[in-house]
């Protein structure tokens, strides 16, 4: 069965990407470069698809940046760090942007004759991201399946899961850690710091998985 | 009250900005730029806001022709006459449009504090675009308000109103059509063969009001 998949480059939509190969799918993937500072997520998401055998594009939609300009794309903007608050969410929050990722992401599938799209939204987001949670995703579930004359299927099988749930599924699958990112800011080692960071440190912890990332 | 208009440059989304403006919105207007070959849409767009003197950003999501091609934004494609038939429906459908149109400009609006955005979909489009059906609207209004902290409200208004019903209420309202443009062709003049010249004529002729473009 085709499918496409959103794949960002961090630990969750790599576990899919391996997860949906695993289940026999095909799998495309597609990545948006939306002018993030932490480019090695994209660059990352190249590997992981190149070692997999899985075709992937990378989409501009840098125009985010204008639109709605967040910490995660303007470097005057500071990434905070440690564990988030309401405060810390926000500022790294750009807004609406699974909305965009699923409407994009949709039309390309439409394009391509798929008819199966993925996105790894996980119940470790609810709490911090409102376009993570199930209602929400059951809403873009409705309109996708209404917005052509395909018929397209949104699934997001993570979104009972925490994160550490996935990293120890995919550590069963033998998902290579080293090739995902997840830190939000833009420097060659992740810090360990910010709530990006601190969030994935944690997931493997729980997990008990060792974490093969080198952290600055 | 503040609100965010999808200004394409054409009939129906033209009228609703008068429409906005009379009832005492204040009005920001978002239109974009996908690639299409009738760029005189955005010119036209501009020039109403430059009348009106509403603020209007233009944004680039040319993206959407390497995403999904079709025969608006394809020049090797060609746009097909006379009154839609199913197959030159789906050619002049850029697939998902809709979606990622109110999706990129809920994200501006929540980035803006603009509680209120406005799409002109009507219920001459129903029959043509799965994506200005009630139901879709429905499900986008429902993801709409659950994909941020901050509330937005999804209005379009005329839903329920035909071309015609929007060309009279328009007329009502003293809008110049001279600045509106409905031509999916890229030419000097309007052709008045394609779908949607062919649509825009009925409605003005239905309306009982003279169409003050030239047509080629």
């Amino acid at each position: 069965m085709r499918s496409l998949l959103i794949l960002s480059g961090g630990v969750d939509s790599t576990t899919l990407l391996y997860d949906l190969l695993h289940q026999g799918y095909e799998v495309e993937a597609v990545t948006f470069d939306y002018g993030q500072k932490h480019k090695k997520e994209i660059e990352f998401a190249r590997k992981t698809c190149k070692k997999l055998n899985v075709p992937n594009s990378v989409l501009d939609l840098k125009i985010l940046n204008e639109v709605a300009p967040s910490s995660l794309t303007r470097d005057s903007w500071e990434v905070p760090e440690g564990h988030y608050t309401e405060d810390s969410m926000k500022q790294t929050v750009v807004p609406n942007r699974n909305m965009i990722f699923l409407s994009v992401a949709a039309a390309r599938a439409i394009a391509g004759g798929i008819p199966h799209l993925f996105y790894a939204a996980h119940s470790g987001d609810h709490a911090i991201y409102p376009d993570c949670r199930p209602a929400f995703v059951s809403a873009m579930e409705t309109a996708l399946h209404l917005c052509d004359w395909t018929d397209i299927t949104l699934h997001a099988p993570y979104l009972n899961l925490t994160k550490a749930d996935i990293v120890k599924l995919g550590t069963g699958l033998g998902v290579d850690y080293s090739l995902t990112w997840t830190c939000y800011r833009g420097e060659r080692l992740a810090c360990g710091l910010c709530g990006s960071c601190t969030e994935r440190l944690e997931a493997f912890r729980i997990a008990g998985v060792e974490d093969p990332l080198t952290y600055g």
